[in-house]
């Protein structure tokens, strides 16, 4: 954040209730997040946008090393001929990938595809890694950059290159295989809750938004303050599609050749929009604090040299006692006090650490949070502890926030017209009765304008008519519908 | 590291002595650091290529962020008329770039170019991020792959797709902007020689070797155990070459517009493979400890189920103090010991501890050590404490027999004969004055099979002649002469 003010082109934030899509783009670039690039659908991570990613990375690589996945780096090209193989596959991503068709000056005998996703080419790779059923599970992950060629794009959302992780696991049976889906779609509910505060619901996806080539798909959906829906993270069962497209092998107990089960799954930086829209204001980014870069900002305030020297003095013991406990940031800047507020509050920095020359004389702190603006007095020797405790208590308030709007903006509509009251009159998440029919599903979302069923969740509380909330043909599960981005 | 050993199609590691270049791509593969991808000239990184990468890429996280770096993510994707801009620059690059003509089904009007290095798009992106000196030095990073379309590769050190940082910097003065390009120097020799290990000389590059575009280059460059140099590092100097193609400039104190001072430096992975030939041997890899993924590996040795409950609880204190303070795996497999530690031995791993009954009853355990192979019995509850002071010892170790060979391959011929007997019976270190002169450098390349001076370097010791010792002209420096990767 070497970066002053002076640049900044957005004045002002749109107040979200004027125009949420306005609101957004503004926090993202006012708070340093990220910004457009000089390609159209491209975009330029910021450092505190790739911290806020880094941070996302360590807690879920953590979480997956537990299980014994493992991290490789795969090839960003992909040769046609590789690609092409599984059919479903090829027919969902062809229309949006990139092509190298030259390198050098020569052109290319086989055009290259740029990875929009890596099943063809890991599952290429891996093939001979795997001999035995003692080489499985073989479960490998990597963090990367892919490119889809999209033409609506909206920063983090939806962008021609993003990254994201992408696991790929081989298994030797359709149970393990099935079970691993679930357990990673767990990990994901645990970044979303538990790091990122923000509630999601589990649950199948339909046919019409499974992943090209996958037997199901799983997601995480969470719900924005606009009420819309986001899919924050997907976990995907193949059966044998790729592995019988791609011949990966293994031989069995029983000395017989079989083909594997395998998976994949992935989140991608569209969490970090997640986030902002989670819980962000009109004053602007609101940071989960386990994963804030800068989780307390100190604002020194002083009005001459000598009194920038006894607050510094002030300042190191607490700094010291900070360290390896608390991500702090000291801001010694020649701004004004004002000036540092408003920087912090941008960012979304859950707590801002005043210390004047009165608090310096009386071995406290003012400590203001993002959240309540209540300024509290702290002593200045127990600040860490204080701060390990609070930002804990922060993160269960962003949460509990957050669940809270999700819950007011939940119905359960039983009859068709309910369910269009709910989504002509505005947005959030409907759980409904649902025949699961592909045809139902196209129809309600075109007379709807874009509502989806977001997944059927795994858990399911109360009681749901026996007919489709929609067609009125019988039902067979409930589903959760929403616009979504 | 799930898959198990009976993939493994190098059978034998060759011996170095026998041929380098094969025991080199033997070790790589059979310690399973990295393998070959499909496409001709790119590869793959496994797990513990992969996690070896991540421990460079935290030690120099640390060690810049210390000076007020940040990373950030930048697009992969360069439109043309961005990289065309500087003309050394495009000189240089454009015979090996990788071209992305197609978008989805459309040819695209403008082509794009697949980042060979990103000077020219970070320049267009952050230029509108510098207004005034007090935006400066902006000082940014990167951790990303690039694309090279190389005709002769080779793991690690040359392959079409590489991952690597960039770090690209921003100055109000030429004189801050060089101190930048030094500093970072001494960071790449501090991770050569601090973390992995192995000592290198650095220096200044000569017009023919500096990167296309800077005003000059400097880089760290170490000797392999087959006498050739390896480039480890390389740190540029731009003055306003860049800054004037691409118009990024500030307002001065004086509150009149300048150009920037600008710098980029890079390492790549091809440290890895630095640390494979300055350390391997013909068992296989030499892990140096602080970046080894795991310092050390634990073999439990047990006949029956009683006994490998034994051994396990015997261990689950061990492994308790061992946690965050060494990297160690438990080895569990179903293997013979021997099996296993042939396993660890080839990857390199420093130390293997080995608990079996009679140690058990003993309260110790027996550590052998990658290097010496003596077997050293170590009380349990010491080991945590014993293996932190013996990895720093290790390292110790590791660096003064590099740097021993190092020495013994060094030469400081006077004479042209001198000079030619040196490279023409082997490989290996010549200092040697130097007149500096492009025609006398490109003449001995080609009269010498390829050696070149790798780098003038900053700090040179003892006498030298005045007289050039190729051709005798008055000398201006001392070069280091080697034949490189």
């Amino acid at each position: 954040m070497a970066v002053s003010e002076e640049q900044d082109f957005v004045k002002q934030i749109t107040k979200m209730s004027v125009d949420f899509d306005k609101w957004y783009t503004d926090v993202v670039r006012k708070a340093e997040l990220a910004d457009y690039a000089p390609i159209a659908g491209t975009m330029v991570l910021r450092p505190l946008g790739t911290a806020t990613w880094d941070a996302i990375r360590r807690a879920f690589d953590d979480l997956i090393a537990e299980t014994g996945h493992e991290n490789w780096i795969f090839p960003l090209l992909i040769p046609e001929d590789v690609f092409m193989k599984e059919a479903e596959h090829v027919q969902g991503f062809a229309p949006e990938v990139a092509w190298v068709t030259r390198g050098g000056k020569e052109d290319l005998a086989v055009p290259l595809v740029v990875r929009p996703t890596s099943e063809t080419i890991i599952g290429t790779i891996v093939r001979k890694y795997i001999q035995s059923h003692r080489d499985l599970p073989l479960l490998t992950n990597q963090w990367a950059n892919v490119v889809r060629w999209e033409m609506r794009t909206r920063l983090f959302l939806r962008s021609r290159e993003f990254y994201w992780q992408e696991g790929h696991t081989f298994h030797a049976t359709a149970a393990e295989a099935e079970s691993e889906v679930l357990q990673i779609l767990d990990d994901y509910r645990e970044i979303a809750e538990d790091w990122l505060a923000v509630p999601v619901i589990p649950g199948r996806k339909t046919e019409v938004e499974k992943f090209a080539g996958a037997e199901f798909t799983t997601s995480i959906e969470g719900m924005m303050r606009d009420g819309l829906a986001l899919q924050m993270g997907t976990s995907h069962y193949f059966g044998q599609n790729f592995s019988s497209a791609y011949d990966i092998g293994f031989t069995n107990r029983e000395n017989r050749r079989e083909l594997c089960y395998t998976t994949s799954w992935g989140i991608s930086w569209r969490l970090i929009g997640g986030l902002v829209m989670a819980h962000g204001d009109d004053s602007g980014l609101v940071m989960p604090p386990r994963i804030a870069p800068v989780q307390a900002a100190i604002v020194p305030i002083f009005r001459d040299e000598a009194g920038r020297e006894a607050v510094s003095r002030f300042l190191a013991p607490i700094t010291a006692a900070l360290k390896g406990r608390v991500r702090h940031r000291v801001d010694w800047r020649d701004n004004r006090p004002g000036d540092k507020y408003a920087h912090w509050e941008v960012r979304g920095v859950p707590f801002r650490v005043e210390a004047g020359p009165r608090d310096v004389e009386a071995g406290q702190v003012v400590v203001v949070d993002r959240l309540s603006r209540e300024k509290r007095q702290v002593p200045a020797a127990s600040l860490a502890d204080w701060l390990v405790d609070e930002l804990n208590a922060y993160h269960a308030t962003l949460f509990e926030r957050a669940r809270k709007f999700h819950t007011e903006h939940t119905a359960h509509p039983q009859t068709k017209q309910e369910f269009r009251d709910f989504f002509e009159n505005g947005n959030g998440f409907a759980w409904a009765a649902f025949c699961d029919r592909t045809e139902c599903e196209l129809e309600l979302k075109d007379q709807l304008g874009g509502v989806t069923a977001r997944n059927k969740p795994f858990r399911v509380e109360g009681g749901f008519p026996d007919r489709c909330v929609w067609c009125e043909q019988p039902a067979t599960t409930v589903a959760v519908f929403a616009r979504a981005y």
